[in-house]
C-alpha cells in the first residue's frame, strides 16, 4: 500500500524535463533572479519576530529575523510567541545552547523568569494538522489526489508544487505548502526541521513548551524530531549571528560560563520595528517555484555533469529577499 | 521497475522493531557508549590528515582532523594529497571561503602556488566506483542482492549496514560500507555529500580539481554534488573551527579582505604527528552500529513521541571518538 503512495507521488511530483537546448540551461539562483514581481508574496511585519543580539566583538549589530508560521499550523505556540514579544520577554535573556551539526537555543537560562500572563498550554497533537482540522483554504495548493482524506476543493487554479521527484525516507509524501516545506500522509500535514527552522524548545512529553525556549537548527535537517517539537517558523535574515557563534563544550552544546552566553537585546513583533525592510518569498505556487523546483533536483548548469533526478525537502529551501 | 528495486529495498532495509518493554529503550548514543571494544575499527593515523589552523583569537589552537577514504574510492585524488601533504604544500595557505549552509574551503587563494611534481590528473569516472571495478575484497558488506551485477562473493558474514527503512530522495539505495555513507544503483557506488565529508574543489567540468584546494559540508547535506565532486576524507575532530567561522561576505561566500582569511599553519598525515590521539570508527557492519542505525531511524527513548520509521543517510553519521 505504501509502494502505490510513492509510486502516485512519483507520477504526480516528476516536473517534466527540459527538452536539450543549445543555450545555456539556468541555475536555480538564475530562475529566481528573473522571477517576475507577481511570483513573489508578502511577508507581513506582523508575522516576523526580530531578535537583536547584543552587538560582536568589533561593535558589529547582529540582527536576526524570524518569519512565524502561518495558520494552520502551530498557532497555539505562535499566539504565545506574539504574547512574550509584546511583554518584552526575551529581553535580557540570551542564546545559551550551539551544538554543531544541530541546534543553536535561546531562552531564559535561569528557568526562574516569570512568564507573561495569558500564555496558553498546547497538546502534542498540534504538531500535525489532521484532515478534519484543515479548512479548504489553507489548502488551495495541495491536491485532493495526493491526499484523499482532505476535503475536496473546487479551485482550478489549484496547483500541487510537490518536491517529491525522489520518496522521502521520512514521511510518504513532502510538499512547499504556502511557502513552507511540510510532510504529510494521508491523514495529516506537518511542517520539517530544515536549516534555520525555528522550533519551540520543550522537557520531557507530554510537555510541549510554551514558545518562551526557542532554537533554530543550524545542521544537516534532524527530520527525526518532526512531530516531535512544534515548529514556528524560519529565520529568513542574520542567520550567520546564530550558525557562526562558538560550539557549547557544555553537554548537548550548553554553554558552560556566563561570559560564553550571547545577551538578546530584545525581540519584538516587525511592526514594532521602525524603518524594517519589506520581506517577501518566491510563492510556492508560481510558475517560477516549479522550475527552481525542478532545476535543484536536476542541476543542469554548466558545472554539473550528472543530475540528482531528485531532491530532499530541505534541499530546496523557499527564496525570500528584501524587495528590491 | 525503481518500484520494485525500493520495495526490495524495504524488505532488506528494514530492521526488525524490539518488542515493546517497560526497560527504558536505549538512545543511539546509549547505544553507541555501550558497545563492545570489538565492534570499533581503528583508523590507521596514515589515513588522517592533521591541518592546524592560526590559533583563534584568545590564543586556542585549532585543530581539525580528516580521515582519507578507504579504496576503491578516490585514491586518485588522495594520492595527490598525500603528495601534497609530504610536501608540506598547504602551510601558509588559508581557509579562504565560509558559505553558510553549505561549505567552508581552503587552500592557496592566489591560485598561483606552484603544485609538487608528479600530482595525476583524475577522470570524472572516479567519482564513482562501477561494478567491474569492485573488487570482492572491497565488498564484503555488500550484498549481492542488493546490487545483482556486482561480483558474487561467498562469505557467509556478509552483512549489510542497510540504512534505507525509507526510499532515499536521491539514488536507488543507500549504505554505510566499510564505515562511510554511500548511495548505489545497479551498477556503482559512491560517497555522498554528508556533514563534515571533504571534497575537491574543481572548475567548470572536465576539470575535476588536484586535491589541492579543499572543502567540507557545514550544513544541510548538499547531495547534488554526488558524483559532480570528488569526495576524499570527513573530518572526524574539530570541525568547530571551521563551521563556526564568520561567514564571508563575496560571492558564494569568499572572504573579501586578506584579514578575514585563516592562515593553515601545518597539514600533515597523521603518521607525522607527534602524539596524535588515536582514533577509531564503530564499525557499521557490527551488531552495536544496526542497532544505533536502527534506534537513529525509530526514536524511543523517553523524549520522542512519534518515531520517523526512517532516516536519510545522512541523519545516520558513523560514529567516531578518540580510544578510550
Amino acid at each position: 500500500m505504501k509502494i502505490h503512495v510513492l509510486f502516485a507521488l512519483a507520477l504526480i511530483g516528476a516536473a517534466p524535463a527540459p527538452k536539450p537546448a543549445s543555450a545555456p540551461i539556468p541555475s536555480p539562483g538564475e530562475i529566481v533572479a528573473a522571477a517576475p514581481a507577481s511570483d513573489w508574496s508578502a511577508i507581513a511585519p506582523s508575522d516576523v519576530l526580530v531578535m537583536d543580539l547584543a552587538p560582536d566583538v568589533k561593535g558589529k549589530p547582529r540582527r536576526v529575523v524570524i518569519q512565524l508560521m502561518p495558520p494552520p499550523f502551530s498557532q497555539g505556540w505562535i499566539g504565545n510567541i506574539r504574547n512574550l514579544a509584546a511583554a518584552h520577554w526575551w529581553d535580557g535573556t540570551s542564546v545559551n545552547r550551539v551544538q554543531d551539526n544541530y541546534v543553536v537555543q535561546w531562552g531564559d537560562v535561569t528557568e526562574k523568569k516569570a512568564l507573561p500572563v495569558g500564555l496558553v498550554t498546547v497538546g502534542e497533537r498540534e504538531y500535525m494538522v489532521t484532515g478534519g482540522d484543515i479548512k479548504a483554504d489553507h489548502l488551495i495548493s495541495m491536491s485532493p489526489a495526493v491526499i484523499p482524506s482532505l476535503p475536496k476543493q473546487s479551485s482550478t487554479k489549484a496547483k500541487l508544487a510537490m518536491i517529491s521527484q525522489k520518496p522521502d525516507s521520512y514521511a510518504q509524501m513532502t510538499a512547499t505548502f504556502n511557502g513552507w516545506p511540510m510532510a504529510a500522509d494521508r491523514d495529516s500535514v506537518w511542517p520539517v526541521h530544515c536549516y534555520g527552522m525555528v522550533g519551540v524548545g520543550r522537557n520531557l512529553s507530554p510537555d510541549t513548551g510554551t514558545g518562551a525556549e526557542l532554537y533554530t537548527v543550524i545542521g544537516h535537517a534532524p527530520r527525526h524530531l518532526d512531530r516531535n517539537i512544534a515548529l514556528v517558523g524560519r529565520v529568513i535574515e542574520g542567520i550567520e549571528h546564530l550558525s557562526s557563534l562558538p560550539r557549547g563544550t557544555g553537554a548537548l552544546g550548553f554553554y558552560e560560563t556566563a561570559e560564553e552566553r550571547v545577551p538578546i537585546l530584545s525581540a519584538r513583533l516587525g511592526n514594532e520595528i521602525k524603518d524594517l525592510p519589506a520581506f517577501q518569498y518566491l510563492s510556492t505556487e508560481s510558475n517560477s517555484f516549479a522550475k527552481y523546483d525542478e532545476a535543484r533536483a536536476n542541476r543542469r548548469d554548466p558545472f554539473f555533469i550528472k543530475p540528482a533526478g531528485g531532491a530532499d525537502i530541505c534541499n530546496i529551501p523557499v527564496p525570500v529577499r528584501r524587495v528590491p
